[in-house]
């Protein structure tokens, strides 16, 4: 725990880019897109598939450029979709060395690695001052459901997927979740109050599912983390496992409630 | 060969929904997209992989009222992206009867059947008269290397992914495309004929990579077509692989480079 709460600690450098917004943000989402879907194409080797990395890793970089040139440019987007899925599928074409399941991991990356990863920059884009929301509610929940599971937990949540997952764990994630975006709102965005409560609690079952659905990858896959990149962490997805899906809700949000 | 000519009359009731374009594409494209991405799903299923049947299916009536709200509504269909994507992935949360290569398949069938097949009534929204190129490059392009192939084929393209398919008939293949677009245009679309010969080049080669596509497939599923709806044909996939691929690059060409 020890190690867990002191490596927690390396994530401040990205608080700073947080902070800063922008191209900063484009930055480093790219930088954890790329280092991200390496990982977890990794991860996928250890079962026997084996993705085209360069591939999902280079899509990253268009992706970027888009953000730069215009960052909700739906329809570069779409096309950007288009041309990796189709690239992808071309992969399978030396049919005697490679399997669809090598083509499916490499556009699943893609997808829910660089483009998930691409929403922090969204939510930047679109209101910068929520993109601390994403943080928050993945962060908090992740924090909260940790230590209220370490003293209350007594009842499983899904003992077969994360065994130490608890259901009192969870009732005090969403809390802290709730609370600790509350306060955010207070101190911050007063005038948000409403829509960071509304955040706080619906990004928090949303970060948990997150977080399981890695720890489902990580099951199959036989790994205990992506990575080991920061110590008690694991790797990047490991620590943004719950960050890609709730960028995107918090983005969604933004556009279709609060715009 | 003769079944296969006849077969292709059936086609016809297609060209009148064709014919009057609108939201009769827009159905067209839907059932195609449930009946497709249903064959498609059967024949992961063939060798061990079993997406989630339903999700696919259903997947296709959201992105339908998208098409009659907001036909380009880009960020309306990237929210269906990302939920349709989510979801795909809980599945796995079944961690003891099911894999992730379930899970990818779903997806792979959304993006690839569904959100590609949307594009034909995309091309139909952004320039009607153009929505033929889809179909005569796809179906000229594979009329012609078939007849091209039949006669002079000599020199094998791709051995072991699809072993009679010539050099002969994909340069067939691409000039009859070629031919049948130029007429079109001077019949048709005068004013359009430089895009409609760029179209007839550029979407030859991609219709092949998507019949090559569909080619790989069913070879590690084991199976010789997608279905039996047609005579000859095959399923609905076999019929549209092409277009699948086409539909796209003719959408995003009007896109970026017409419009």
């Amino acid at each position: 725990m020890k190690t867990r709460v002191i490596s927690g600690l390396i994530m401040v450098p990205l608080l700073v880019l947080v902070y800063l917004g922008g191209y900063f943000i484009l930055a480093a989402c790219t930088m954890v897109a790329i280092m991200g879907v390496r990982e977890f194409y990794c991860g996928f080797e250890a079962m026997g598939i084996k993705p085209w990395k360069t591939l999902g890793m280079i899509s990253a970089v268009p992706l970027a450029v888009i953000g730069c040139l215009s960052p909700e440019g739906w329809d570069l987007i779409a096309l950007w979709i288009m041309v990796f899925v189709m690239v992808s599928l071309l992969y399978m074409f030396k049919i005697q060395e490679r399997n669809p399941e090598d083509s499916m991991a490499t556009i699943l990356g893609i997808i829910y690695v660089v483009f998930f990863a691409y929403h922090v920059y969204l939510v930047d884009h679109a209101m910068h001052i929520l993109v601390w929301m994403i943080f928050i509610t993945a962060f908090g929940t992740d924090i909260f459901a940790y230590f209220s599971g370490y003293f209350f937990g007594k009842h499983k949540m899904a003992p077969v997927l994360s065994p130490k997952k608890t259901i009192e764990g969870a009732v005090g994630g969403v809390a802290g979740s709730a609370i600790c975006s509350l306060l955010f709102a207070v101190i911050f965005a007063p005038e948000m109050i409403i829509h960071c409560a509304i955040l706080g609690i619906l990004c928090s079952p949303v970060s948990m599912a997150g977080d399981l659905t890695a720890s489902a990858f990580k099951r199959k896959m036989g790994i205990k983390d992506y990575g080991n990149l920061i110590p008690g962490h694991g790797g990047i997805m490991d620590r943004f496992d719950s960050v890609l899906f709730v960028a995107p809700v918090v983005y969604y949000y933004i556009h279709f409630v609060i715009q």
